[in-house]
């Protein structure tokens, strides 16, 4: 089968390009004699290899130098903990949550573990079907922090503004990250799973503020922001071929506009199913049109088992990984950085077709 | 340059036809259209690498049902952590113990911010050049488990001998992992930071009972062995790539003899450059002879520039990354499973060259 276009909502697709790239070079990389996966990771090679990845990602994020850029393990769910470990310890041990979507509904329950928590608000009681507004937000003035997830991947909505608070900001950016700037005098901590934007699994990009305070008792070593900015994210070994990936894929974005390339790429790719679902007789977006995610496009013909036909025919048409979340049912089209327009093309062509034939026309 | 030895201590050689393998299907895994490094962790195509990379663990190490297998991030240094926080949790609040070289040191002083924990033994004030004996082990019959570090990557030394205990063992086998069987009626837990013997940076392995004690309270979500254990290693996206590679790494070797082919190898390799050692004037080990390491080889000249001279030289030979470590100095051949018999007589030969042209002979 021909490499197929893959609407998993993570790990997701690499631009191919990348993904040879890596593969010529495999055995023996820049005639170091070594393959990136054997070398030692304080080796200079691969010295050379991390720094131009952390400044490729510092430039093109513009993350300023009052931050600095982690390389960590562990995945997102790892920061859920660290963040409330790291950030709590001073005068202000509460924080404050916005509900409005499964992983930020996982990070408040494990921040719970370690700081006195507030829902700031929620949409859970729509299952999750819009972006609480500003004047929605309970906003608890002695908060160490402000907690959203940009992007909820499983409910396909994302926050069209960021929330204005007098305390700083933490953010997951896991799914959009890489395609809108981020104001970081505003956020303490930005994190980001790579393997849907960036990179494959194995490896979290953390930006931290670096004057955070010490974290609590009882913080794990490798939990500690403190310990990974003085280690450069080598306490130990970090994970060098993620890290790789990561690199390759950035300059790949930097060849293809930045962050403003991406957002244009994710404008396109997204009008282009949106622009079909609201003009569609048989599907139906799920989320309020001014809170709909530019990356996860949740959708249904209202029928379950249409939808599963829909699901199964798409994976015949080289379409996969295009069912809903399993805790939602439905459809969903996962569209992160490398996922290139003919990819969303492909799918509203095919939602065409399906259509017509559930219409009964040829 | 061609491919060279490699003799870090990790991450490590991995077998050049893994490499290959892995390379030649980095586009497109036997005709899914993806890349592994792209599929969902959660589609039958990942599955089944998955599922037969633990089944082939599994088999390799002997590990019974009473243990699972887990897939996790972080390496070494977070078990540090997750070892005393999910063993402690019950009647028994301490542990023993035994420092040995530097990362059981570390693994100690972790330990210490969730148990009371005793030193066991301690080689330190000798510069972890032994492994204490059996009647020199200072048992606590009250602890909930016995640590040690079956073999110690940067002294150089390795346990001769299984401690002898009436509580559970839990050891690091990083750098010795599926040279030697292991007693898992013996052992409630055994991990390795995988970027060694077996794949690349980026998974750890934990083998645990299946029926440990519920965590401490506080216990971050992805340091919990229950989680882990429920979740199949899946409660997030687990480190997909490098769990692919262990996989390919675990075929191949088990097509070299398994454990005994690799006890062989290890055997070989270690007697071709300790045989040297022993007869050489001009080059020492540090490691009471009885503890040697079959892995990490530390030897020195006893002079330091010389000792930079050879690793230098070394270098420009094809044979890199033979420094000792930093803490250490002198040098330090590391020589994992991965490592040919042929890289143990390369070392061998040029040891010989180097010592006759420092005599002053050609």
């Amino acid at each position: 089968m021909a490499r197929v276009f893959n609407f998993s909502a993570g790990p997701s697709m690499l631009p191919e390009a990348v993904l040879e790239q890596a593969g010529a070079q495999i055995t023996n990389f820049q005639d170091s004699g070594q393959s990136v996966m054997e070398m030692s990771h304080r080796s200079k090679v691969f010295a050379e290899i991390f720094d131009e990845t952390k400044a490729n990602l510092r430039a093109a994020l513009n993350v300023p130098k009052t931050h600095e850029i982690l390389f960590l393990q562990g995945g997102a769910t790892m920061q859920f903990a660290a963040v409330p470990m790291n950030l709590t310890a001073g005068d202000r041990r509460r924080a404050d949550y916005a509900i409005t979507g499964s992983f930020s509904n996982l990070a408040y329950k494990e921040a719970q573990k370690f700081a006195f928590c507030n829902k700031a608000c929620s949409s859970e009681d729509s299952n999750f079907s819009y972006i609480p507004e500003q004047s929605q937000l309970k906003l608890d003035p002695g908060v160490a922090y402000f907690y959203y997830c940009a992007n909820n991947t499983i409910y396909g909505s994302e926050w069209p503004y960021v929330p204005e608070t007098a305390v700083p900001l933490v953010s997951d950016m896991s799914s959009n990250i890489l395609t809108r700037e981020v104001d970081f005098d505003r956020h303490a901590v930005v994190f980001a799973g790579a393997q849907k934007n960036m990179a494959p699994a194995g490896v979290t990009v953390v930006i931290v503020r670096k004057d955070l305070p010490k974290a609590l008792d009882g913080t794990p070593v490798m939990l500690d922001y403190q310990t990974m900015i003085k280690s450069d994210s080598m306490h130990n070994t970090p994970p060098c071929w993620s890290i790789y990936i990561l690199g390759l894929t950035l300059k790949w974005m930097i060849r293809n506009g930045g962050i403003e390339g991406m957002a244009q790429l994710k404008q396109q790719r997204s009008s282009l199913v949106y622009d079909f679902i609201d003009n569609s007789d048989l599907f139906s977006g799920t989320v309020r049109r001014s809170d709909r995610s530019g990356m996860n496009i949740t959708f249904t013909t209202g029928d379950e088992s249409l939808d599963r036909k829909f699901v199964s025919d798409a994976e015949s048409a080289g379409l996969v990984n295009l069912a809903g979340h399993r805790s939602v049912g439905g459809m969903r089209a996962s569209m992160y950085n490398a996922m290139p327009i003919e990819g969303a093309a492909a799918l509203v062509a095919f939602m065409k077709r399906f259509e017509l034939s559930v219409k009964g026309v040829n």
